[in-house]
């Protein structure tokens, strides 16, 4: 059975990402990367619990603690202030980590080259998203290409399922693909009880209210 | 004036790397990463004092523990040999990292973009070189592409000024530009005398002999 290695925060768009992972046949490697996030605590248990649910066996949670160092986010320097939700903004909102998922995809692709995995499942979004740069298709592309020249087989290639899919319609896959929900946490702020209030809770409840669907973890308001 | 962050990693080509930088009139912003390679600590102390003698304000050392748990290579696998030099050999090395040098970059590129350095320059050499893939032109052209793409500004560049040369061109230039020979460390295998026996000293102790130099770092034989 082939291999992939999937991307999982432990959040809802990467949870769906490993349906489809499932879905298309492969056998999951979870690879899991905290970067001393606010959330980092809940992140990870929120991705033990999905992988519990699908079984899996190879899991990496790896750690980069020079993201928070270099710092520029508000989700990794604590005296920059997670920002209320405005999903109209234009400019880069504060929650943006400088380059971060270059270093996400540079350990799974390092995993995936010793392991003999060929695929790696990013859960990125680009409509109905906080616009970072690095979740845009073309990036994926871009990054394919480094992949192709940089690695000693050249043969992995990277898989944005839902990148072109809109919140709500991540909501009804993931409903359709029998996606453990509740287990996930996409709060920017909050490990107990999410904020209702940063721009992933806001992208997420507006998702789950365009599908006509309740959200089934617990919110402030 | 300008900044721009060098990868240093204690050798002789990122020496060479950073006195081109400081020629084409940047100010030197050090980037050392360990990954627990086996000549870490050696590698590391080379870096502060090539530092020190260009009087570097700015250093970040980072680690990357996830090199050495991923494994796969006997830079970072105790239990992988490092081999015995041969110039000639066709199939990679095994000291080969997987898709090491994507990591590196990540780190910079995260740095620069929050310090405002508009360049990042590494020593990778594509002729004279163990034949890595992500040390080859063409992967830094791709490299430069995802950087467009996937950072706010997208201004950033990767430079490679010694990327063409051959090793004894390497040493002829380091000679030219001042560079502190004497405080470098290549060795892939011991920290106190070089052993002179790995690929990298073999190349530069060739380089070396074919510049018409001799090197001034202690060798085993």
């Amino acid at each position: 059975m082939a291999k992939a290695v999937v991307l999982m925060s432990g959040g809802l768009d990467s949870c769906v990402t490993a349906a489809c992972a499932k879905r298309d046949g492969y056998e999951l490697m979870a690879l899991h990367i905290s970067y001393h996030q606010r959330t980092e605590n809940r992140e990870e248990t929120a991705f033990h619990r999905i992988c519990d649910y699908y079984e899996v066996q190879e899991r990496f949670v790896g750690s980069i603690d020079h993201l928070a160092r270099i710092g520029g986010s508000c989700l990794t320097d604590p005296n920059i202030a997670v920002e209320e939700a405005d999903l109209n903004r234009t400019e880069m909102p504060n929650s943006y980590v400088p380059f971060r998922n270059a270093h996400l995809l540079s350990v799974a692709v390092s995993w995936a080259e010793v392991e003999g995995a060929d695929r790696i499942y990013i859960g990125a979004v680009a409509e109905d998203s906080s616009g970072y740069p690095d979740c845009r298709p073309e990036y994926y592309a871009a990054f394919n290409e480094v992949i192709r020249l940089g690695t000693h087989q050249g043969h992995i290639r990277i898989e944005t399922p839902i990148i072109h899919l809109r919140k709500r319609d991540i909501v009804r896959l993931g409903i359709e693909l029998g996606v453990p929900i509740h287990l996930t946490w996409s709060c920017y702020q909050n490990e107990e009880v999410a904020c209702g209030r940063c721009d992933s809770c806001a992208l997420r409840l507006r998702g789950f209210a365009e599908a006509g669907m309740s959200d089934p973890i617990p919110y402030v308001r």
